[in-house]
């Protein structure tokens, strides 16, 4: 494990909140979220851990970690804070690999998009001396990686925690304390519904945008260098990283699929309207989809003007 | 018509490129072409008409235009540019009713989101004294009304004109300088590669949109007030006006109607492959649109950060 000088010593505190981090996958929201932490002074030594000796490099250049191992178990030695931040089909197998070396007390938290899985597949392997709170942060870009990284990528974002009667009350404390210290606004739901909102609201845009860009290019591919703002912002999430969502989209198939069911219908039924040109139907349907869409408002923070054109 | 006081009477230029301009449908895109054209003191004086006096008295007082009538066939008399800016479903209408007053030599243009509709039913009611140019500004947001123009709107944006072996060439080649001048990019091609394009780089996404957006209310509403940067980005355009689109819709159905079903079957294809954990079909399937989606990049002027959170 190497060590690099940090980069900012004089930002170190004195009595941090957790003395001792492990990231284990530094990409965007594992390194936000370290990033975050050391600006606030809440954590004291960042252990990086992932696959790519590369982009852990590349975190270690930015600040982002202190130590970086490829080695997950040696990376969670003496942390009392273990951040797990890989895909969400990794981290069963990690969790199998760090189990055995966690401190007595170290605190566990995870921030997968599916929360029912983590409490099947991962929670089970937390072994009793230690602490597992399930987590989800609802903040992230198309871009991924220790580069995309940001201080401040949870200012104003929501966190959604997913206790279980087995929760430890202490740690489930400390956790969301730590999310809220880097300015999100923490919930907590049973794990359930939690995977019933996300599927609406996160998995299912995915798969649609992934379909309709497909959809384009395989109908109309010279179309895309006309298209404009709309078209972008529609489909920027298409460009998002395609194992992750893969992951997210198995994981979470029970509360996709009705989901997914569902939009292929209203997708059906305005096709239908519009070829029996029944304008009145039509103008309805839209008229309910701009007032649900307008009751979203006022977003806070969001530029307007070129980048809200279509 | 009741005349109001020019706001900087000394933008006015001596001798305007076009004397007098009447817009009907002083709404985004055509009150955006006014402020445009304007600001660069390239017309004398603008008339704006419009069903609804509360938006012509309000695009008075925004300095849009310089008189007001609800009566096209008022509002374009001695007018040497007519740009035709209200909804595709209202364009012929409004055609009738101006045809037998239009000045000997006038230009006049629209901007309708569909072209062949366009060129079928409204081109032949221009008298052979006028001359008639199919365009479409590729701009706009999901805001409508003389309040949403801006003098800014065509900078760096894509502008189609469709013209056939019948239009003008001096018109043509005053109608592609006038979107040049307020910054557009101007392209042209035939009605039908035209409205080919834009089913699939605009249309389709708008319909995609609203009915995802009925599907979650119809299924999870519930789950609306966690939606993030990415779900808001990807249904901005769910809150566009309905009239407005259903006219679109209904006037390109040729082109629309196979767009939606590509959609459709790329969607139910995922959907397949997630229901049958087949995660290398899936990892296939988003690796593709990523690399299209990625193709599209970069996009000038667009903001990052917070905007593109999910």
């Amino acid at each position: 494990m190497r060590r690099v000088a940090a980069r900012d010593a004089s930002r170190r505190s004195p009595n941090p909140r957790w003395k001792r981090m492990a990231v284990i996958g530094v990409g965007l929201i594992g390194g936000s979220l370290a990033l975050a932490l050391r600006r606030r002074r809440l954590v004291g030594e960042v252990v990086g851990v992932g696959r790519g000796r590369k982009n852990l490099a590349l975190a270690r250049r930015l600040g982002i970690i202190d130590l970086a191992t490829t080695d997950p178990a040696e990376g969670v030695r003496d942390a009392d804070l273990v951040v797990l931040a890989t895909p969400v089909g990794a981290l069963a197998e990690v969790t199998k690999a760090i189990s055995h070396v966690l401190a007595p007390g170290a605190v566990v938290t995870d921030v997968g998009s599916v929360k029912g899985s983590v409490l099947r597949d991962v929670a089970p392997l937390i072994p009793a001396h230690a602490r597992f709170v399930a987590g989800h942060p609802i903040a992230g870009t198309e871009d991924s990686g220790a580069a995309a990284a940001s201080a401040g990528l949870f200012e104003g974002s929501r966190c959604i925690l997913t206790p279980t009667p087995r929760t430890d009350p202490g740690a489930l404390r400390r956790v969301r304390a730590m999310w809220r210290a880097v300015g999100a606004r923490v919930s907590e739901m049973d794990a359930a519904t939690h995977d019933r909102i996300l599927a609406v609201v996160s998995h299912l845009p995915h798969a649609v945008a992934y379909a309709l860009v497909n959809a384009v290019t395989a109908t109309q591919a010279d179309a895309l260098a006309y298209a404009g703002g709309g078209f972008r912002d529609f489909t920027r999430i298409a460009a998002s990283h395609p194992e992750m969502w893969c992951d997210i989209m198995l994981a979470n198939r029970e509360a996709i699929l009705p989901a997914i069911d569902a939009t292929l219908e209203e997708l059906s039924g305005l096709r239908d309207f519009i070829e029996r040109e029944a304008g009145g139907a039509l103008v309805e349907a839209f008229g309910r989809a701009r007032v649900t869409r307008r009751s979203l408002r006022p977003e806070k923070g969001r530029p307007r003007g070129k980048a809200r054109r279509r």
